[in-house]
């Protein structure tokens, strides 16, 4: 089966935006097995927009459209989807109704564009956005369908996965089983050069691996007529890969991440969590607390940007500071147990940098970061030189300060 | 004139990489005054990718093609390129000389197929790639242009802007110039209300609007035959919009965010900020030190996920947390002037609220979030309701928090 994506938005052909939701889809559409041939983006104009749609009806089995649902004029990709499938629009007074609660919940005053959002083409299934007020709309044309997301990935992210995902697997006559082998603390060249050989001999399970933010993440996909058969294809490429890659790997589930496994692990062992943050600025800690329910593990965490704050809050000693600078193996370690002693956690990270774009120097340049990791009484610190523009050298830095307290925790030397 | 984007790349249709290269060629091109109304990705497959040079043809002045110039068999580009316009591959010894020093500069081995990339449409004009071996191409049929440029990032970007972009300003005799005026604290169907006549008559310039998290950012675009009159067409659109939204808008400059913004008004003011989150737990800390420079402003972040560290480090009375939660306007309160208190800073935020899944009540549901603010002395609080999974309801609270920040600084009633 085949799939085409069509992503909406003068905002993106005038290259405002990066098209990460084109992406997002793309990989998803593979782990469902479904092969897709063409990605294309047209702006909010009715012309153009309708004969997109035309054409990629002609070439694929399912259209996938994000953007355009929004409540202006502008916004025209449900009417040209209608117009295209030769459907009328009418009111859905469910939508009606959820987008009246939305605007009261939030004390805001309703438009009479914002009806525009309730309108769907007749026949149409209709999915709730529990994000927004545009609901997604699927459309569909003998076995073929038009799905329609909107636009802001926040909402197009969780509509898809949650809802539209369910929908896919059932018309796919395929089964398609993937796992995801998440892999963290290995470079994605050097994490290809240690399965060339599964790669090149790959057919069925087929292997893709993703570079994501300091983790690679290795698709297994097998296609069968049952899950099981699926599954049994699949499970020992997986087995082989643990092999491989031993404790680098964080976790096989889709749906966890990095700081989840981070969190899960901790709760394991009945250790606490707190943070010192100088670069990351709390990237860290916004990280730990995006996992739901960590309210027993995370303790609290302390924003010290400045030297003041390092010395006040966390006890730095001034020597230090003046002898090492603030960026320094010596600073790191003293926050770490610095936060520890405050909060009384079992674990905590520190992290200390030169994010940029001022602020380095030959000695110490811009992408110079220290992550230290206090577990029960130890203390370890590592030295990073990363590239990059400051958002991307502070992210970096969120990531290794993460999987660098996994291997501290984990006490081995992977 | 019009130019129209085509990716070349399967690892793009499997959604393994995100095509940045589009979004950097489409926004050179917005500032070359093309008009771009498609851009398209295709695999590295010769009647698809034939397909989509045909299709472009038929539509539009100007076609860049990036990847599938490497020496592969897979790679088609150029292949396929001159078989539409119908041009042989003939050898170019200027570029097989190219090639032959690039190996011999690194001590490589050449292979048969490296000659591949020396093979050049005839008549086509011949680019040459400083940081790779694949040559660039221009080939021209009558007033049409088909630019092709190799795939890599790295390549492909300063070839476009050092040899590509003085051909397309021969070409094209327009300029364009926008600005973005950006908007907090209105929603996106209030803004388009109360510019709505402004949209209908819109012709030269150009008024789209954009909904960001929290946020509406409106692009005024002009198109002239110099900059100083596209300017000037700008210019009283831009008055326009400043005299209805007032001080909603926080900047009219494309590269200053939010949060820049606001660390902005606090230099100029003089004045020092410091946090205290529970449920953003990082992240209004956190996008405050993604401004560059912000050392002398940001004093320092706490972040309190328990009642302990609330009471401990904030010194939020226990009484309170028992008479009125943790989630109360009484606890954001006492956060904020707590925060001020240990730190010393001006102007404090703090956050506490119900980021879900779980936690909430009746009386209290997901998505209940209070931001108090602290300024000099002074400290207000205002209570929301979000909607959305954990992510939305914490992104969308930090922003909020920005904005009530913003406004209580600025002491208005906006």
């Amino acid at each position: 089966m085949t799939v085409e994506l069509i992503s909406v938005g003068t905002e993106i052909l005038l290259g405002n935006i990066v098209n990460t939701n084109a992406a997002f889809l793309a990989e998803e559409c593979a782990g469902l097995g479904l092969s897709c041939y063409y990605q294309s983006v047209v702006g909010d104009n009715e012309e153009r927009l309708c004969a997109a749609i035309e054409t990629a009806l002609g070439r694929s089995d399912i259209l996938i459209l994000g953007g355009g649902l929004g409540p202006t004029q502008d916004d025209l990709t449900k009417e040209c989807a209608a117009k295209v499938l030769g459907k009328e629009l009418q009111m859905d007074p469910h939508s009606k109704e959820r987008i009246e609660v939305y605007f009261q919940k939030r004390g805001l005053t309703l438009t009479e564009n914002n009806w525009k959002q309730a309108m769907v083409p007749e026949g149409a299934i209709v999915i709730d956005n529990d994000n927004g007020t545009a609901p997604g709309l699927i459309l569909e044309k003998g076995e073929q369908a038009v799905l329609l997301l909107p636009g802001p990935p926040n909402e197009l992210k969780p509509m898809f996965l949650n809802k539209m995902v369910p929908y896919l697997r059932k018309k796919q006559p395929t089964v398609i089983f993937s796992e995801m082998v998440k892999i963290c603390g290995v470079g994605e060249s050097i994490a290809e050069t240690m399965i060339r050989d599964l790669i090149d001999a790959q057919t069925n399970p087929t292997i893709a691996t993703y570079a994501k933010t300091s983790e690679v993440h290795i698709r297994v996909t097998a296609k069968a007529d049952s899950k099981k058969e699926a599954k049994a294809l699949v499970e020992p490429m997986v087995k082989e890969l643990k092999k491989r890659f031993v404790n680098h790997i964080y976790t096989c589930d889709e749906n966890v991440t990095l700081e989840q496994a981070l969190v899960d692990m901790l709760k394991k062992e009945g250790l606490t969590i707190s943070t010192a943050e100088s670069c990351t600025g709390g990237m860290v800690a916004s990280r730990l607390i995006g996992v739901p329910g960590v309210s027993e593990t995370y303790k609290s965490g302390l924003i010290t940007y400045s030297n003041k704050a390092k010395r006040r809050l966390l006890g730095v000693k001034s020597n230090t500071l003046k002898e090492f600078g603030a960026v320094s193996e010596q600073v790191a370690k003293q926050m770490a147990k610095g936060v520890a002693k405050l909060t009384g956690a079992d674990v905590t990270i520190a992290t200390t940098g030169i994010a940029g774009p001022d602020g380095g120097s030959e000695e110490k340049p811009v992408g110079l970061v220290y992550v230290a990791v206090y577990v029960k009484g130890q203390t370890m610190v590592r030295k990073f030189q990363f590239d990059g523009n400051r958002e991307k050298i502070r992210q970096v830095s969120t990531a290794q300060a993460l999987i660098f307290a996994r291997k501290c925790i984990l006490g081995s030397n992977i």
